[in-house]
């Protein structure tokens, strides 16, 4: 089980900064989405020079040109990219073939699919490493967590390993490790915590059932 | 009626050449995903510094975090910012209230919108300016077109206007113009033509009519 850390609402710097303070927590550096819109894939070359031994996520969230895209992410040194699950098949078959191509991995953001369990399988038959049910962070004020859809697509996949995100926190993740997802995401958790350090070595002793 | 040029597959410099060429016959300058994915907003502020009379669209293609996203691209000089049609309403109704913010528009992208007509109705009541029927990129190859989704979406729209996307060229454009689309985006039908300046005049003199 993997804590990747998102890194979305802050600069170059302060995601330096975050990461070299929780760096013996996390598992995945996350350059999120925002990152991305601002700096391009800089960050993901950046940080992976930077922090060698993390894996890099961008989260790219391709919708189409799958694989050009995807090329793109991988070339500047990402481990993993994201696809969303409400693209087109052949969108998210393009990033397969990239990360193949590379020796990488995808993972498919499963954020406003509305039938979880039978897209999921559809998207686990083109090969993807990871599905991530994903509430959005502009609909997580209404109270809704992914717990419900961790668990619907825990218990249909066979060969994609499960990964969540969306507003997990140290109150939360307890009853997310019992699931067992492959990957836990944690943002605002750790990054907007009282104290990040605290938080990121709470949050994985939990996940290593301490 | 508007004509976009949509940057892609190119390099910055590329994109600058291509456009001082088809200066005379375009009114909106896209900054595509791939572009953006790889070097962020820098290009919408250069294009915007050095094509002051075209309009600047970035196609952020914004899933979620609307505001903030939306924010980060009208603050580098974005006329127009694109959000995803299959993104949660409240993520749309962030891009708008951003927009709003800065005296800018929203172009919502249809792409992989299953119920194109209901759905068209309920992202025109959040108060966006445009609606992209939208064909992937990597789902042209089957001959899949847009007109379809371009005459239903006509069809029932009342406050947003009609934009078109995918695969539009010289040979299609015709039937394309009939339907009264307010934006028509062209990419690969001008920047990959045998002469572009050539594709991109006559492009706009049918939509002119003539």
């Amino acid at each position: 089980m993997k804590l990747q850390l998102a890194l979305d609402v802050c600069t170059i710097e302060e995601g330096i900064d975050l990461v070299e303070s929780v760096r013996d927590y996390i598992d995945i550096i996350e350059i999120g989405t925002p990152l991305i819109l601002e700096h391009g894939l800089r960050p993901v070359a950046l940080f992976k020079e930077r922090f060698p031994e993390k894996l890099i996520l961008a989260d790219a969230k391709i919708m189409d040109a799958g694989e050009h895209e995807a090329k793109l992410c991988f070339a500047k040194g990402a481990d993993i990219v994201t696809v969303l699950g409400v693209a087109h098949d052949s969108t998210i078959a393009g990033v397969v073939k990239a990360a193949k191509a590379y020796g990488k991995q995808v993972l498919v953001d499963m954020i406003d699919v509305h039938e979880v369990r039978s897209r999921a399988l559809e998207i686990e038959k083109l090969g993807v490493d990871y599905l991530c049910v994903h509430t959005a962070f502009d609909i997580q004020s209404t109270g809704v967590n992914p717990l419900d859809e961790l668990r619907l697509i825990t218990s249909v996949l066979t060969t994609g390993k499960a990964a969540v995100a969306g507003g997990v926190k140290v109150a939360t993740v307890g009853d997310i490790v019992k699931e067992k997802p492959e990957i836990i995401v944690v943002g605002g958790g750790i990054a907007s915590s009282l104290d990040p350090v605290v938080s990121a070595k709470r949050i994985k002793e939990i996940m290593e059932g301490k």
